[in-house]
């Protein structure tokens, strides 16, 4: 039983076609004109393979496919909305992968032991609301206490009580899986088809406050400067330096700094960076941040302050079903290789309730949220087969 | 014929209650209200020792003592604005130092070969006007014709008129001489009462761009990342490295960076920086930025762009009147050194048309425009004491 690639990539181009900017970019922000463009066009799809569909309160769209009994059932999914000025294949692959499989076990007459979903998000993206917002209100996950929530509902005509009839029973849901491109080099660099996704990195950011000595730039000697700004730039070294050490899958990055008082003519006194690292192991990063603090002590003469910001922990991925991915990848001689996810996904917002697989492939020089963002359909139609004998595995094993 | 350092010290004290600020700082900026109380401030001190005062167009307060003969004069200068929350000291010390000079020659029955002048400037720290603009004015260095000019002038009242009616003609003027702090900590942190000012260094900015590759601060592996900051990072702390090895007077200063996108989970795609350096010797300024380009070639995978910005030659004091006060320093067994001048001052504006002198004392701990600006008395009396000095020399010798 093999992917019908032709109608796989009408209806991923389709999708693709809606939100598609004069450079060839896709912004299909969540809830916008375009994205409910789309929902119309998924709606229509999903109804063509005779799933029943649902849109619910905030915009997901949910077309079940009926199984032998009545068990929990097995979805499928990714995210429509695309971010500003995207690419074709962030979040619309899950979904058309997903419609896919379903439509192959249609082609087939094939019924399952367990019902299969197939879900469309809404605002995986950012937005107003945060990442990962159609499935984290389906997981139940957004807290419907949250004061300022009925306000920023308001921005998208959306009420509280719209959420409440979006949470899903996940006692009812028996495994969450997605295919996503992986939107980073390193399959495309190793040369890799298939990424059996281990789980989603967790996230910390502190913010670092170098304190240095501003004056005047032309009259103090160098010798006699405190340079808020060149401490920085040692820092900014070791830090880089000590993350190339801890190797794969850690990462660091200082997106933000703000050099004090700001002047050409003035010696920085205080320079502020937002510092990001992100790992599956905590101690790892704990280990990291501590080698940093302790570098930073050595810095002479400058106070150096960290405060954390945030603290996302990482989440795993099923261990049973990364096996059959695993599996099915031997079985059919992939070339794929085991990986943490650096970025977050709607599937870490289902992790938190039931069994979650991810299968990545691989983006071409690791390009994505921009026009450029491409992957092979011969990897989308390698992703989508393994996608759907995975799916064959986990209705019978688990 | 010594200073009278009561006598001097009151009028600073006086001149520095104009402008008080709560925390101590001192706020008489250019064309202000406090400006002009000190202004006329001013004019009292001058009349009391029997100077002919006039206010120009620009508001410079000009002190005049007739000597023997029809000869140029002598002018003794500083400016009496300041900046916004500043210190006692900083153009205050100059003006009241010239007043006390004139002081002593009244107390001694001295008259002098040349007439002398005494100079309290306005403007010359930052104004719409740009840097010392009352000396600029005076010298016949601000262009008249500048098209923009009238809009800036309305701002206080002025016309091009009063400018021009404000240029002296500099033939008529045979010396310019300036006390000053440092502003620096080079004096006071090597325990020096005097530094003999050699010239006031030129300034260049450049503005450097470094180019990586913007993307995913959670996907992109550490060892196929272009990061712009990382890069960056380095090239600072190269520039921190080849500046200090050039030594004194040159120093470099980065005070303004700008990270794009600046995101928190965005890898910097761009780094762009304004690299100011200043020396007396414009081929070392050549051969720092050469050495600097040279090294940014090496940082693989980047392109690091360079664009130059401002380019203003340094300025020479005289060298006969830069002996006299060294000669004065070794009479008088004073810790001196001769050292070039970080900062820009109205000695710098004038001497394109006269010869300068420049007098430093200590800046303690280097701090000034600050309300942190100190100066010790003795420091205070010794520098007045060697203008004093210098002064008889210059209308003996010149």
């Amino acid at each position: 039983m093999k992917v019908n690639l032709d109608r796989l990539k009408n209806n991923i181009i389709n999708v693709g076609e809606i939100g598609k900017d004069e450079d060839g970019g896709i912004t299909r922000l969540a809830f916008s004109d375009e994205y409910n463009q789309a929902v119309d066009l998924v709606v229509k799809l999903f109804t063509e393979q005779n799933l029943q569909v649902t849109v619910d309160g905030v915009g997901n769209v949910i077309g079940r496919r009926e199984g032998k009994s009545d068990l929990p059932s097995i979805m499928i999914g990714s995210h429509i909305d695309t971010v500003k000025n995207g690419g074709l294949l962030d979040g619309n692959l899950g979904v058309m992968a997903g419609l896919e499989c379903v439509s192959i076990l249609n082609d087939n007459n094939i019924i399952t032991n367990h019902p299969i979903e197939i879900i469309g998000f809404n605002a995986e993206e950012g937005s107003e609301m945060g990442g990962t917002f159609g499935s984290r209100v389906m997981a139940g996950k957004q807290d419907l206490n949250d004061p300022s929530l009925p306000e920023k509902l308001s921005t998208y005509d959306l009420t509280v009580d719209d959420l409440r009839k979006s949470v899903r029973d996940m006692k009812k849901v028996k495994a969450f899986l997605e295919i996503h491109i992986e939107q980073g080099g390193f399959l495309d660099n190793n040369n890799l088809s298939i990424g059996v996704v281990s789980g989603i990195a967790g996230i910390t950011r502190y913010e670092i406050r170098v304190k240095g000595e501003a004056n005047h730039a032309g009259t103090t000697p160098m010798d006699l400067r405190k340079d808020a700004l060149t401490a920085a730039a040692k820092l900014i070294s070791r830090i880089e330096e000590i993350s190339k050490r801890i190797g794969r899958p850690f990462v660091s990055t200082i997106g933000q700094l703000t050099i004090k008082p700001g002047s050409v003519n003035v010696i920085p006194g205080e320079v502020v960076m937002i510092l990001e690292m992100r790992d599956m192991d905590k101690n790892k990063i704990n280990s990291a941040i501590e080698e940093i603090q302790t570098y930073s002590n050595i810095l002479n003469g400058f106070q150096v302050e960290f405060k954390l910001l945030i603290e996302k922990p990482s989440v795993e991925t099923n261990e049973k079903i990364t096996e059959e991915i695993k599996n099915v990848c031997i079985e059919n001689d992939i070339r794929y290789e085991v990986m943490a996810s650096g970025a977050g996904h709607d599937a870490k917002e289902m992790a938190a309730k039931v069994p979650i697989g991810m299968i990545f492939i691989p983006s071409k020089d690791g390009k994505s949220h921009c026009p450029q963002e491409f992957s092979t359909w011969e990897d989308i139609e390698t992703g989508t087969q393994v996608m759907f004998n995975t799916l064959l595995k986990v209705d019978e094993l688990l």
